[in-house]
């Protein structure tokens, strides 16, 4: 019992007090009051250790990361993240885990304004679900079904780190110190593009965030916005230490493959190209344009202006099997 | 990756649709429009395999209970329950199996209206976690810190039955295949006080659900609210079977002491306590008064006017470790 009040007492000591919370952790249930003409974005992850992190992963990227996956899909609709909720299923209690674990979750929260407004321990083999809400203006949230046929095709950030850091932890390639590092970083310290996201409000026409890898979510826009697609290889946005490891072929392969990027991949029309551009500078976010939607069904890659084979469809979190599909 | 698509399936064929919901399954986010001046509760309970129910439990008694747990939370703050989301974890897919779990998850859905709005199904060991919502209209909810001394302590239906059936399987007691049959109705398919709930609104000055034992969770409502409690223990409402296999103190002990009862326990000032008796008639839920609060900070009991020792504070799950702990 004891044990179990402790990690209470570790959850009860965020730093974000938000307004619209009327009552926050220790009733039966946290109470909110939604803004008025805002609808709420709702989003559920699950984090399982030996599946989706490595048992021996530091808790505080545990956290982190189970936070961010989650934000990552608010950004993606174009909410302001609210309130989450956090389950963890832990084997036993060890304090010092619990306060680096939670030190990663509130890192994220207090940036972000988002409060714990619920939640439940239990004891079992490790897990993290999180709920995570957040607010959109009505008429304002941007869906997977918008796209259009002649809009461009737009990815924030770099792709691709995060899935070399998975092929070093497999033992399929050993990475430099630096570039362990670097992707290390990008793998279990992913940064929601919550701001970007918003921005992309008024000018995306679809987005998704990229957990699956570019190939496997891009079908979800594809598919849902009824369109077809042709992706400019030469065009992808790699880092210096992805082409300097694996070459630029397998670069782009992996970036096109892997998963865990939790950027945002989303099309936007002609008219909004520029506002688009000058919108997510202002927040200080890259974002390139890796190829055009058309009125075919089809996934087609050119390299310098030669079309190229992909073969595979990306799917790999740190587990080889596939093992979670968000619903 | 079939696999889960039909698992995607099985969750994608719900019979609700609500007006409020938006955008349902299959965005990056569930998309909900809550009602003007109308506050949200929400909450999060985890069951885990082994530890909230035995292994051998049948899947669509886990669906039910994941889902009546939680309505029962939403139902101790007054809320009328409308959005859930299920994270489950499975080892592995078995057809029979998430059918069997999505029948026990719909029928309570269907019954409420409430809508599944999303979710994650991961490869890993057993465990669900479901976080729901309800809406309730503004400064019309119960909490567990209202309740003033000489309010009257209420509980509805009866006590205890689930704690017999978790005895019977720790082995430590055999029942009769009637007794049996019953407690473990009680156990495994309880009944979410979601109408009595909102029946209570007006009338109830706090509120909890019993899902540790009505020792354990009347201490939030008496540490919340600043109060001491007698609790008559002839009054306590047993079923004839728990009388019949315990005799009558031994079953006041379990009914006092025994979990996952996921009844009511309430207080009503003596000005409220004729209305609130017909609102609980009216909705055709049975309530019992058994006990008083006063301004002590103590709990006392009282057998035939009588005071008399209660020597243990409850709490059993299924497994004998204190393995869970709500916020």
């Amino acid at each position: 019992m004891k044990e179990f009040e402790l990690i209470k007492k570790y959850f009860t000591e965020q730093a974000v007090n938000r307004k619209d919370v009327v009552l926050g952790i220790g009733d039966d249930c946290a109470l909110l009051t939604p803004a008025e003409r805002q609808n709420i974005a709702v989003t559920t992850d699950t984090l399982v250790a030996g599946v989706h992190f490595p048992h021996e992963t530091e808790p505080r990227a545990i956290g982190h990361k189970a936070i961010a996956v989650n934000l990552s899909d608010l950004a993606a609709m174009g909410a302001e993240p609210s309130w989450i909720s956090v389950a963890i299923t832990l084997p036993e209690i060890d304090e010092t885990w619990v306060g680096e674990f939670c030190a990663g979750v509130f890192e994220l929260c207090e940036y972000y304004n988002v409060q714990l407004v619920g939640g439940d321990t239990t004891q079992g083999p490790l897990s993290i679900t999180v709920t995570a809400q957040g607010l959109i203006p009505f008429d304002k949230h941007i869906s997977r079904s918008g796209a259009k046929a002649g809009d461009w095709l737009y990815v924030t950030g770099e792709i691709g780190d995060a899935a070399l850091a998975i092929k070093h932890y497999y033992g399929k390639i050993e990475l430099s110190k630096e570039t362990l590092t670097a992707t290390y970083q990008r793998l279990n310290y992913p940064k929601p593009r919550v701001l970007a996201g918003q921005a992309l409000r008024e000018y995306a026409s679809a987005a998704i965030d990229l957990s699956d890898g570019v190939l496997s979510d891009l079908e979800h826009i594809r598919k849902a916005s009824n369109v077809g697609v042709n992706i400019v290889l030469e065009d992808l946005p790699l880092s210096n230490e992805l082409i300097d490891t694996l070459g630029h072929e397998a670069a782009i392969e992996l970036a096109l493959q892997g998963g865990d990027d939790y950027e945002l991949l989303f099309t936007v029309s002609a008219d909004n190209k520029v506002g688009m551009e000058t919108a997510l500078a202002n927040v200080g976010v890259k974002v390139t344009c890796i190829g055009q939607l058309n009125a075919t069904s089809k996934v087609t890659t050119t390299l310098n202006s030669e079309v190229t084979q992909i073969n595979a469809i990306g799917f790999e979190h740190f587990s080889a099997k596939d093992n979670s599909h968000e619903r």
